[in-house]
């Protein structure tokens, strides 16, 4: 099996490359060899799998021929400008986001009895305010950004290339992440990590929001596995409408900070700062806070059984990562 | 006023030109000038104001910039083609509806100090099953065909594109329109428009599907009335979600063979001949059947009063047509 994954230098990204090298397989099939790409090079290594670590730009045509040429049999569509930075630059998020993902679909298309499984990651900021209580799998995509407004029309052209039999396409519709590791990327809901991930590391953290703001989360290892189940599951139970609602835990601010407490006790919690944002709490009242994921859930996908286990394989992550 | 007609030599087009000529203002406005744009000359003329009529291809830049260029006030965007040659034309289809739409927003972004109100015509062809029973204004757009795809991609990057304050755009989702004079087009509704207009002209008509088929429906003439409101209303009342289910009114195919019998008798109605085509039967079942446009009526568009005012106009425009 042939496996391409774009955006691979992404944090999800990366942990799903290492997660297929550990495995060795997909779905039961032996893995020959998996194509890293993304702007830069992931630099993720296997001695036992071909690996291809290629950098470019997922909006030129060039590039994305030489990538379909080699036919993998799954491709993981994960490359996206964030939605910060989709919001503050335009031009790059429609580039990359729009362009970059119709160009994939469109080359695939081209190649001749060629019909990989494309697995697509899509985000809830497709959804926009007024929401209902517990978002259902029927609700309006009616995003409020430019990058929910790129992930709504992937998954558009997801399901029509679909239906037309260009490929065989599945949309996944992320939780937040939590807790990213590393540094800070741009987009808003950053702080969701941060105040986990510093005060952890004995840094001060940022919470530009009120205890009471709530949000649909999931773990790094949770994502991972709703990618592994999308590339490998049965798609004909799922119909014409192929982008799902993934299931995460919905929180507040103030019940993630209490498991963090319960894990890491009060110094570490003492370490997180109230200072508001009115930019950030303008945009994250926009956001979706909960949702009923009866599709995903009944489709075999799986969420994170708590918070604070979510907590603790984050201070595991990062402590073998100090080992290694 | 300067008003510019992007798919003026359609049927909706040429009556919605002659319509703004007859009245020779917008909104209480003069208009200047009127640019119709098509594949082919609208050949529309007028006495009063002065006419700019142009042919070429809304998916080539220079020909939007051109027209772009002169900054109209107003802008219809009624260009497409229609949901039977999207299905068969897959890259004609991309295309026209959704490179030819995208390069008309990007066209106007790019141009500085200008805000012009865009009327971009959508369809019911954005929803696919499984429906509501009456569709309502929060009813996902879930397409399943190429052209529902194309529109509805066009709909999120109107409401992306206002949202930035790029221009002033407002979608409207129109119903089918019956009766449409002239020769059939490639659209699979035609039966609709073909088994009133045929029979009225002496001639035989093709009824594809069972009388039970319902669907939803407006006039020529409230579909110009739409876009007439569409371009004067305040859209502050409107918010973020800038395309609207357009009233119609939902007949069963038996119904409006009824309403033609009331209005023109036995003889004509004679003239249906059923003849199932399962390929037209299929593609129809797939289509919506009734709404509850409570958003549009509160903005104040209207619908027909009934079905057999829309039969009896089409007699009166034939007749006038006749007599020209």
């Amino acid at each position: 099996m042939n496996i391409l994954i774009l955006g691979a230098a992404g944090m999800v990204g990366r942990r799903l490359t290492k997660k297929l090298i550990a495995d060795g397989a997909l779905g039961g099939t032996a893995i020959n060899r998996i194509t890293t790409f993304d702007v830069f090079p992931s630099e993720i290594h296997s001695d036992t799998i071909r690996i291809e670590d290629i950098a470019g730009d997922i909006a030129d045509p060039t590039t994305i021929e030489s990538l379909i040429a080699d036919r993998p049999d799954v491709i993981f569509h994960l490359a996206a400008i964030v939605s910060g930075e989709a919001e503050a630059d335009f031009d790059k998020g429609y580039r990359i986001n729009l362009d970059g993902t119709r160009l994939l679909f469109e080359t695939i298309r081209q190649q001749k009895d060629y019909r990989p499984r494309v697995v697509f990651t899509s985000s809830i900021a497709v959804f926009g305010a007024p929401f209902e209580d517990k978002i259902s799998d029927t609700f309006l995509s009616a995003p409020m950004t430019s990058y929910g407004t790129q992930k709504a029309i992937g998954e558009l052209l997801l399901n029509d290339y679909s239906r037309r039999g260009f490929f065989d396409g599945i949309g996944i519709r992320l939780p937040t992440i939590v807790v990213r590791p590393g540094k800070p990327n741009k987009a808003a809901s950053g702080f969701f990590s941060g105040i986990i991930r510093e005060p952890l590391a004995g840094l001060e953290a940022i919470l530009p929001v009120d205890d009471s703001v709530r949000h649909w989360l999931a773990s790094p290892d949770a994502a991972v596995g709703f990618l592994l189940h999308a590339a490998t599951m049965d798609l004909a139970p799922v119909g014409p409408r192929r982008c799902l609602n993934m299931p995460g835990i919905c929180l507040s601010v103030g019940e993630m900070i209490e498991g963090l407490r319960a894990v890491a006790g009060d110094e570490v919690v003492a370490r997180i700062k109230r200072q508001p944002d009115e930019t950030i709490r303008t945009i994250v009242s926009g956001w979706a806070e909960d949702f009923d994921p009866a599709r995903a859930i009944e489709l075999g996908f799986t969420a994170d059984a708590d918070f604070q286990s979510i907590v603790r394989a984050h201070i595991r992550d990062t402590q073998a990562g100090k080992k290694a």
